[in-house]
């Protein structure tokens, strides 16, 4: 694959609307494609991926300064993310096959009736997020499970990474049946006619609160609004109990500095609010690993400026510690403010919100007694975490973190987040618009999907998946029994 | 039980925020309870149901006319929902648990995980519809499926039958171990005031498109917009194909008048648009049906009212047949148009809205070929459905009704929706806000839990469903295995 990208223009309306009619057209055979070959296009898009490897991490490295082994890192990730749903497709577990068989004794009388999920009707439109240039961005979580439920794609590029959204582009098409699966349109406005085009079916997003407000507003005036699965803010408060002091503080500080620090702060799940007991030492601990800590250059301007004025609203609370900021134009430094409980909840909504970057709140207190009632007034976040030696102590602050987050963790850090089946990237608003969907795991296959029941359909006419004898072998429920 | 339940006062936004306050308080245990226990609760209450039955029918009948034999029959639909989620819940697949072991190999590496569907944090806001003064009212689907997913509820009543609202509301309390877990509120700025209560967590609704949009604006008000499944309004559109003019064609005829006539033609799922080849026998069996039927009096003044000016919508057709309208002051007949597939294709989309009620319009199309692009301009439908001798016949409509609703009926008529594991209820916008979800049947539970994933989490603090050795034997996927 070549490394010469050109810095695409901006997306035409006509543009626009060529790439989701290309995509409907190209979905056709696409969403009548049987598990196998799904699941073969999906191996081979990791493996299109995986050989480009070299040239895509040097694009965008070149656009967003993240280093070649954190970009190696997530070439791999993204490439996981395919096989993982490949392994989905052919399981066939997400297409929720039912069948009840008539019964005319029932209460209603049933008929016959058979229900399997099949792909949304229309092309998903995928809004790329700036922070992981391949995981959620033209080859992401979001583009990668709706290829496997069976949707084309409309991805909305970046701005951050214009020129890798193309490769990216380029080196996926390189493993599709039709290349008009994958459509790749870049501007802001474009994003709007994108969003308001008739045969898009739902948007996946990632990014601001204000941004996926922005793409809700516009689904509202859509003649049909259709659904919307947005990945937006997350302040993932970490809790420290007592007993955790009984460990060792030192790598227990020295985790969270890591944890705040990965990635220059920018991630989604990077820990913004760590409540600790009023404690010399462990305050003292983290003041020296956050000082002892480097930031770096941020992915664009604009974001270095929503973090400076981030960390500027909470100015009028104490610092702290500072790390160094690096080199670079755009490089920033780790910032971590304390306030005690009672004055962080007087300032509570806004004093919570997510300041995207290397900063966080450490909130001291005096009993642990206090926590639940202000850790239940945060709003939603996609994780929370609980450090503790002793299980029992938590128990008073769990059932307030079960209604608060979606991932929950026990003496670890939230940043790093597994590809796997049981994983739930998600959480109530403003963590996500969607809180019962996850953008990570297999399960983000079900935003993409929606179910449709046969009543008395004669077998010719049945999708296989339904046929009396499982010539498939999915997973299926026959008459109220799992088998 | 009494049968003397006086006419509600409006509810002021004090009642409306203390209903939702003290459900709020009795959802605490609610969602803590074991699934037995659960499961036991929704058995009492169908009973309760069951046992009231004869008070119930006639307090609903003074309210709706719709009879005894009807008001029965819903009452035993009502209680038999209750029946199916007891079902649901002991049998645990709604729980969707999944654990991965940790896998320090796995490419990103992965911690222990372990997934599982938890009760929405808040209350359930449910808005009853006019037409089914049990099944889809106060202790309807929404309600039915929200309490057994562990979530209290507060129901706006529908207006038109408030006594009937009030009677099932104290039967059902009878059997809840806190008669809070069900509030209810009336009148229109009730139902407002309830949507924007912040502890509301999701709403469901039953009624009119313009209805559902108003709730959707609500909840975009809302500092955190939360879920809202909306089941609106449906065109329901059946298919009679050329071979089957070779089967009983008056049996045909009497089916679709049967089906356009029953309960006055407000169910959801009347068959509002009869597509026929243009046969004259076909017709003249179907005018006769529709002449031979009988209407009766509608639910409420203002839903005759929208019938009728429904009707006048449709005045520039050709009207095929009318029946006769039958006793009393509410009463309509129904009224079949007729227009030729060009006629009709030029009058989309409005020509296709729904007039909910027991009119329709019979659109005869010369060749079977013209249909998949006028079907495929339609909006989104609860049902769709296909009279056929051959089934090779529907292989051009079957992907454009695969597309355009959730349930497919073979030789059959869309009225009549079955309580089962395999049913759906559900279909794109307009005819729902959500359309992966169903408000029928047992996979209705599902849009009122989320998930939560626990990382690394002590046994100790696990709920039951997530223990290595599955004490509860619900249906899990471990290590992507389903067992």
């Amino acid at each position: 694959m070549t490394d010469h990208f050109a810095l695409p223009a901006d997306s035409t309306d006509g543009e626009v609307a060529a790439a989701v009619e290309a995509a409907v057209r190209a979905g056709t055979a696409w969403r009548a494609a049987s598990a196998a070959d799904r699941a073969a296009v999906l191996t081979a898009v990791a493996d299109a991926l995986t050989a480009n490897a070299e040239t895509l991490w040097r694009i965008a490295d070149s656009e967003t300064s993240l280093g070649e082994t954190r970009l190696r890192g997530e070439i791999v990730r993204t490439a996981a993310q395919f096989r993982l749903f490949a392994q989905v497709v052919v399981d066939g577990g997400h297409l929720d096959a039912v069948i009840d068989h008539a019964d005319a004794s029932a209460v209603p009388p049933r008929p016959d009736l058979r229900r399997l999920n099949q792909p949304l009707a229309g092309v998903v439109a995928v809004f790329a997020a700036s922070n992981f240039p391949f995981a959620f961005s033209v080859a992401g979580g979001d583009t990668a499970s709706a290829l496997a439920a069976g949707c084309p794609v409309v991805v909305k590029a970046h701005p951050g990474h214009p020129r890798t959204s193309e490769a990216v582009a380029a080196a996926v098409r390189t493993a599709l049946p039709d290349a008009a699966l994958l459509g790749l349109v870049h501007g802001f406005e474009a994003g709007g006619t994108l969003v308001k085009h008739p045969r898009v079916a739902a948007v996946g997003f990632t990014g601001s609160i204000p941004g996926g407000r922005a793409v809700q507003a516009l689904i509202a005036e859509r003649p049909d609004p259709i659904p919307f699965f947005g990945e937006l803010g997350s302040a993932n408060p970490v809790v420290v109990l007592p007993s955790a002091l009984r460990g060792d503080v030192t790598a227990l500080a020295q985790g969270f500095a890591a944890s705040l620090t990965q990635g220059v702060g920018q991630f989604c799940t990077n820990p913004g609010l760590l409540f600790v007991p009023d404690d010399e030492g462990l305050l003292k601990a983290v003041g020296e690993s956050v000082s002892a800590s480097s930031g770096g250059p941020m992915l664009t301007p604009r974001i270095k400026e929503g973090f400076l004025s981030g960390v500027d609203r909470l100015s009028g609370l104490s610092v702290l510690a500072e790390g160094s900021a690096g080199d670079g134009e755009l490089a920033v430094s780790p910032k971590v403010f304390t306030a005690g409980l009672e004055e962080f909840a007087e300032g509570l909504p806004e004093i919570a919100e997510e300041c995207f970057g290397p900063a966080a709140i450490v909130i001291t207190y005096r009993d642990a007694a206090d926590l639940p009632e202000v850790l239940g007034r945060l709003a939603g976040s996609l994780t929370a975490t609980v450090h503790a030696a002793d299980p029992a102590e938590a128990a008073d602050v769990l059932p307030v973190l079960k209604a608060l987050a979606g991932r929950l963790i026990w003496n670890g850090w939230p940043t790093g987040v597994a590809v796997s089946w049981a994983v739930h990237h998600g959480g109530p608003w403003p963590s996500t618009t969607a809180p019962a969907h996850t953008s990570v795991g297999a399960s983000a296959i079900a935003r993409w999907v929606v179910p449709v029941a046969y009543q008395g359909w004669p077998a010719e006419l049945l999708p296989p998946e339904l046929l009396e004898d499982n010539p498939l072998g999915i997973p299926r429920r026959v008459d109220g029994v799992l088998s």
